[in-house]
């Protein structure tokens, strides 16, 4: 067995991922539902149970693993130094319905539950970790002013800006679905935190299959919105071009910011990049020349490991990172192993 | 005389002004009406002709110059490596209306021209360059997370995140003004860079006199608006607290993008900040707390020197900035001479 090894954990709002790597590669990758209920420390305890799970699949023993890095959705605040989870799409006490979570939680204690079992954490919100990914394996190599977004449930990004990884004070840099894209609240959609007028509001899954709700009565998933675009359904390709449009815009917001040469995507919206792909350059390409022009946009090249790598890449050691790039050897990870709750 | 002698040029759309400095102080300061007319060389013409001006003024000889420090209205293109301003506040050529400026110019080569005369010149965009001079002398002194916002005649900003001064691929980074904060363009109000939605066009100084002006028929200045207020003026009123509201929107943006502990605001506008700084302040805290608590909005600490200081600090050596931060040599500054065109 290769030493060191290596926990990577990518917590989602209804997924959490749990992987073992040596330097050959991934040996073993586990997935169960987010554990929700009970007290906010049933996530980092879920973790550590998954992990445990993990090292048995991979023949490693749980004292081995040198070191845990964690991707995961946020916000976080700062607490003693240390990082605790202020996810509206986790804690029930900081959404202002009270039914949308079956739980009062204010914040997750993450890093400092997690240090008691693995005093080498890493924890970094999944799209500041994707971008890292992006740059060491993937399709953002060797670009200093990188911009990487995910369209999916939510969106959010990463960035590096002369070279530099944007993380700011509390870990919290680059949510850009929780900007503003309306002078106004006021008859706005409701974004997930309970703000009115965020870019996620109009432009991310949920939003598309709202819209389509909204319009036709009909309750269906954003990717059969996408199908009946493809069919020709009028209603389906009026909501998903005013989708992209909001998408691209909130692609110029950020780059007017950030003054980035490439933006790379990733996320589940994006399976339909094909239909999306024309309508966001359309839109991208009439904003202010100066600030726009020379940006491209293409797609993440790690497609299902991005999750895994991202979390993997907080704690890669340095040696390993010229051969994984050389080789890919997450191309070879073995066939994920559903946990029941 | 203390070497070395720097020169430092201010250059906005409608005054340039220069002065020349050693590690004393501000020995001398001149301003002129921006160049607008000739070829698209006439702006460094002009500032050549200002530094010789001043030299004058300072009793030092041009060839004494060591270094050359350019903080300017922006945005910028790279060609060969050296920027190129391509402004609309100033290049005709890359304004939709033929009308507002006398000349069709689509760039100024300020880079490679300014070279020519000093081979040690530094160019920043003036946004950039403030939140150097604030947090090197300023109100953001020590602060490693840190955004300056100037909110006058447009909206601009800099930043600095995780200690790390945000340049970008063209020098353009933190562009807030020229930021969406509109789902459509569709009436929407025209932003100087002839884009529709901008937050620049909703808040800016010329967006204040442009809704007073739609909505009396009473073309006056933004402070006049100001003055109106202070009288009770229901319609001034109403202009200013949306345009409080929305450029309040544009910091949360900023905010949830670059996770930024300290906002320090400078530009004409804030001078009525007692005005507006219950407005901004209200609608500011009504947003996602996770990403907006724990953040203090203050006002620039070096006022009428900011232009002349961030200017000076791109090409500052280190020894200075100790002394400087100390004495604030910048306050006895010669009051500064105009020039004719």
């Amino acid at each position: 067995m290769h030493l060191p090894v290596l926990a990577a954990v990518d917590i989602g709002g209804t997924k959490v991922t749990a992987s073992i790597s040596n330097a050959d590669g991934i040996l073993a990758k586990v997935y169960q539902e987010t554990v929700k209920t009970g007290d906010n420390t049933a996530l980092p305890i879920q973790v550590d149970g998954m992990i445990s799970a993990v090292c048995r699949l991979a023949g490693v023993k749980k004292a081995e693993v040198n070191a845990l890095g964690v991707s995961t959705c946020s916000p976080f605040e700062r607490r003693d130094g240390k990082l605790v989870l202020v996810s509206p799409n986790l804690c029930g006490g900081l959404t202002k319905d009270r039914h949308i979570l079956p739980n009062r939680w204010m914040d997750i204690p993450l890093d400092a539950e997690l240090r008691k079992h693995y005093p080498e954490t890493v924890i970094g919100n999944d799209c500041i970790t994707a971008v890292v990914a992006e740059r060491l394996f993937g399709a953002g190599i060797g670009e200093d002013n990188l911009l990487y977004v995910t369209w999916s449930t939510g969106i959010g990004a990463g960035a590096y800006v002369d070279g530099h990884l944007l993380c700011g004070k509390n870990a919290n840099a680059l949510h850009l679905g929780h900007t503003f894209i309306t002078t106004e609240n006021h008859r706005q959609p409701a974004c997930g935190c309970g703000d009115r007028g965020h870019l996620e509001a109009f432009a991310a899954g949920p939003a598309i299959a709202r819209d389509f709700a909204e319009a036709t009565g009909d309750r269906i998933a954003p990717v059969e919105v996408f199908r009946l675009y493809r069919q020709g359904n009028k209603t389906a390709r009026g909501i998903i071009q005013r989708a992209a449009r909001i998408f691209a815009r909130g692609l110029v917001n950020a780059t007017a910011l950030l003054d980035t040469r490439l933006i790379v995507l990733g996320g589940s919206v994006i399976k339909d990049w094909d239909v999306l792909e024309p309508l966001v350059q359309e839109e991208f390409a009439s904003a202010f020349p100066p600030l726009t022009k020379g940006v491209t946009i293409t797609l993440s090249r790690l497609s299902q490991y991005l999750g895994d790598i991202a979390a993997l890449s907080l704690v890669m050691p340095e040696s390993w990172i010229p051969v994984w790039k050389a080789e890919k050897p997450w191309e070879k990870t073995p066939k994920a192993v559903k946990l029941e709750t």
